[in-house]
Parts: C-alpha cells; sequence; structure tokens
C-alpha cells in the first residue's frame, strides 16, 4: 500500500479528533495513495508546538490558525496556508452556566484559560476594551484542553470551541454551558481567526508544487466524501482511531460537520480581518500584507463533484 | 518557560498513553527544560511510519523496537538506540478465551491480526514451524489496535503486549482473554524483541551529543519519578491529556509499571538474541553487527539516586 513512496508527514493542530475525519478518510479511502502521496499523520500533545516545527519545515503540512501565519512570519518562519480545514467555528468563552458568568464583565475575579501566547494576548486585550484590570482576573495556561480544566476548577471560563469544548464541557459535567463568543467581543464579526488551515513552508511550496497540487485535490475529494456520507466519514475515523469510538467524540463529529471547509479555499475577507485585528494585538506589524499569508494556488478550481477522479489525473501527472 | 530554545522533537510511538507517562513526567516537571531541552511531543497515527521519519531525520528522537532497528539499518537508515524505555512487556497472540484457542496449532482457520509487515513475517515464521500451512489461516494489518479489531470480530486473534491490549481487551468486552506468548512460541526466552527504545538518527548523535546525553539524563531522572510516585505520575499525564482519565488507562499504567526499564540501558544479550532471529526472519544479515544498532553513551552511569540533580548538571555545561 504505497509503502515505497517516501512518507508525507502532516502534524495535526491537536490529537486526532472528529474534524480531522476528512484527512482519515482521505488516507483510508486510498484517496492520497492515488494522489502519489504516502501520508503519515502525525499529532501534537501540545499545539503550541506546530508553528515552529512547520516553520522550520521539519513537516510537510501542518494545521493552525490565521493569527498563528501572521506571528510566525513575523519572527521569520515562512509560513503559509494553502487551506481551509474548518471554516470560522464558533469561538469563544465558555463555562458553566452555574458560574454566573452572563457578559464579558462578569469574568471580574475570575480564573480565565487560554489556549497558547496568542490566546493570551487576546483574553488581556479583550479585558483593556472592556475596561477591566489586569488585576481583576487570572489567566492560566490550559492549552486546548479548557473542558477539563473548568471540570477539575482549575478555571472559571476558557477559550474554546463550541462544536468542541463546549460539547466536551457539556458531557463532562452533565450542567448547562454557555459561551461568550470572541468576534463579538471583539467586533470582528466573524470567527474566521479560529479557522483551521493547512499550512506549509514555502520551501515545500518551491520544493514541491506538484505534491501539493495533488494533497488539496484529494483533501478536497475526502472533504466531499465527508459531507456526503457524514455517518460512514466517522466510522472510518473510528475504525482508523478506536478511542475516538465514544458517544462525546461522535456529538462533537456531528457538531462539526456545519464547520468543515466545502471549497477549501482561504478567504481574502477573513485574512484582511484578522490581519488588521493580530496588528492591533501587536502580533503583525501594521504594515502587514495579508497576501504573504495564503495562497489558493493549490485547491482545485472546481468543486469536487464536476472534477476528474483523482486517480486518472494523478496518472496523467 | 523555554519557549527561546529550538524545539527537540520526539516522536511516539503510537498516541500518547501511560507506558509513555516517564516522557510526560520529565516535560511537566520541567526536568527536560532544566536539562536545555525545548521537547515536543508527537504522536503517530500509525506506527509504521516512525522508522522513516527518524531515518530520514525528520525528528530528534523516536520510540520503536529491535527488530526495526535491525530492519532500518538494512534499509540504509542509520538508526540507533540509545536506551530502553520499557523493557519486555509480555507480547504475544490475544484472545477471548471464547475463540477457545489453546495452543498454536488452534490458529488454523482464524484470523490473526498483526501490526506492521514484521509483526505479519512473525505471525507467518511461527506458523511454519508449527507445520501450518499459509492457506489454513488468514492475517490481517489492524496496528496496534487489535483489541478494537478482535471485539468488532474483524480477527479471532492477533499480537497485543499484555500490559495494553490485552487489557483493553477484557475492558471492552468484559470477557476472560488469553495470551500465547511469543517469546515462548518463538523459543527467544524472552519478551525482549518488543522491549521499546529511544531510538535515533546517526546524524543526531553526531551533531547534539551533548543534547542526547541530557535528555537521557532527565529521561532517568523522570523515570525514577515515575517509579517512585506512580499515582502522581499518573495524574501529571492525565492532566496534560485529560482523555486518559479514565479507568481502562489507569488499569494500563498499572499493569506497565514492572515493565518499565529502571536503569534505561540497552542489553547487549537482548540485542545479540533478537539479531539472530531478524537474520531467521530475512530482516537482517546472517552477518550483522548487533553493536552498530544500539549504545549505552548516553545512559547516566549512576543509577538516579546517586545522580547530582540534572539542573546542577545543565547549569555547569
Amino acid at each position: 500500500m504505497g509503502t515505497s513512496l517516501p512518507r508525507t508527514t502532516l502534524l495535526l493542530n491537536w490529537y486526532a479528533n472528529p474534524y480531522h475525519t476528512p484527512i482519515f478518510v482521505g488516507k483510508a479511502l486510498g484517496y492520497y495513495e492515488q494522489a502519489g502521496i504516502n501520508l503519515a499523520i502525525l499529532e501534537t500533545t501540545d499545539p503550541s508546538d506546530v508553528t515552529e516545527i512547520v516553520g522550520t519545515n521539519r513537516v510537510d503540512i501542518g494545521l493552525k490558525a490565521m493569527v498563528h501565519c501572521y506571528a510566525a512570519r513575523d519572527r521569520n518562519y515562512p509560513i503559509k496556508s494553502i487551506g481551509t480545514l474548518l471554516d470560522e467555528p464558533p469561538t469563544g468563552l465558555i463555562f458553566l452556566k452555574s458560574s454566573n458568568i452572563k457578559t464579558f464583565a462578569d469574568v471580574k475575579g475570575k480564573r480565565i484559560g487560554y489556549v497558547g501566547e496568542f490566546g493570551k494576548i487576546m483574553v488581556d486585550d479583550l479585558a483593556k476594551q472592556a475596561g477591566i484590570a489586569s488585576s481583576d482576573y487570572e489567566t492560566v495556561r490550559v492549552g486546548m484542553n479548557v473542558a477539563d480544566a473548568i471540570s477539575r476548577d482549575i478555571v472559571d471560563t476558557g477559550i474554546g470551541i463550541g462544536c468542541f469544548q463546549q460539547v466536551e464541557l457539556e458531557h463532562l459535567t452533565g450542567e448547562e454551558t454557555g459561551m461568550l463568543r470572541i468576534d463579538e467581543l471583539a467586533g470582528l464579526g466573524c470567527c474566521c481567526f479560529c479557522s483551521v488551515l493547512y499550512i506549509v513552508n514555502e520551501k515545500t511550496i518551491a520544493e514541491k508544487p506538484e505534491m501539493l497540487t495533488n494533497f488539496m485535490q484529494a483533501t478536497q475529494r475526502a472533504t466531499a466524501y465527508t459531507l456526503e456520507n457524514p455517518e460512514k466519514a466517522f466510522d472510518i475515523l473510528c475504525n482508523k482511531m478506536p478511542r475516538l469510538k465514544t458517544d462525546l467524540y461522535h456529538k462533537i463529529f456531528i457538531n462539526s460537520l456545519p464547520y468543515f471547509s466545502r471549497d477549501l479555499k482561504n478567504v481574502a475577507r477573513d485574512w484582511n480581518k484578522v490581519g488588521r485585528y493580530a496588528a492591533q494585538l501587536g502580533i503583525t506589524p501594521e504594515d502587514h500584507d495579508p497576501e504573504n499569508c495564503y495562497t489558493n494556488a493549490f485547491v482545485p478550481e472546481q468543486a469536487y463533484a464536476s472534477m476528474p477522479p483523482v486517480s486518472e489525473t494523478a496518472q496523467a501527472a
């Protein structure tokens, strides 16, 4: 099964979970193999490690968000997004209703969990905009494990994704939960800063452009399969990763379905918006050029339904 | 927290699980950081990808078994083991007692799960030695997910570790389980071929010898902590990886405790034995030299108790 091909490495943004389903479908159904790619899917135990590992070109492809691309380039890691996996999943401060958090002002005296360094910058900026002194709340780095941290009373609230950590928190505690959406708090008008992107080093773009074209085409085919056959796709994921075969992960999968990008494209409007936000947060310079951060050159122009099967293309190439 | 140091990447042999506890303890308690190492712990979704990724030097350190080192060198991947994590965990064909498998002869007409290509070679060799024709059984590649594969009736039996997959199978099915130990079947007299080793590319040995010394010293310290404070160590693992906080993984942890290598050393006797076995299986040439495959140069000479704290050493370096 393609073991003679050298491996193309893909580093997920966290542990393998339901919103990575299209990638596992593409591998299990042989779409990557038919596109000439022997894909090795790696997980990270710390989301904050991914940018540097892609930035130093130690893996071929990674998953990360827009703000990390801006920050990476500011640190001279030549990272570019080549497409979108998860498009604007609702993100914000999640909490148990019993915590009595109703508006952002209620975080006074509370412990707030954040994912990594930019999450902390965001929380501090939100507080500043809301006129809350930094001495009036505490921040705790919890990675993506905010549901666990709330359920263990390590934090009162923290940043999470609606279709993942909020579902998880409800499941863990059996209590009602709520979310203050960051896009509303920050006046962004969208959750694009949380979109999960396929990122690569510019060196990979220069050296392996055909591989990236084939990768995105196989990924589009796998995404289409996932959207058209959700339950079968989830079964494929679980057969590869049996530890995901639980009610919780099934619920997370169903809740993630609306957010899989259908055309996989980077959205210029979102990059512009997040660029302005990142500049406001001091993560990227004022004179940044969003177009340095992404390219849609590898995303198939046509939707999958009207495309020839990947296998034919791969054979023709 | 050490984020200014470049990351040292470590690729686990599978998903993060209880027998990786010492590595997570070393990271969480700052032992690696004090040794000057900013450790990024990565997981693989396919155990068969690890050898090539270490062999092409895309990660600094990996985890894998002896037979993979022999096979890697035979394929011109310059891999060496620099120490032992898990020492001779009992390994064999696991099954439900209800399957009526009692001796190896009972695999006739059965479906046998194996991990990767060398597992298949081993199963076929065992059958040959036992005079069972290859048409009398079926082999199915199931990776490390043999417990899941048995519980889903994909296979009747398959290769697994006693302290992991056998515990898992019992937990998943609630039935009594059994194991035919491979060491007994193959006349090896030990389960050393299943020991989990810290492996590196020779390039890393040449370029970063101090890092490897510091890594093994911090790892020894973390292993000592794990053995002396098992429940605290398991809590540390679970706080980092909340999805492991289940009765099953706790049981696997307790069952793995006896097999953590205490001195982390490579054992010459085991390498010789596995070398002969690998030659018999055609995985390595008859004239292989086991000493090419490992070095104890980076393992601290003294047991941890009598060593200076890593921090002092790191500061002195």
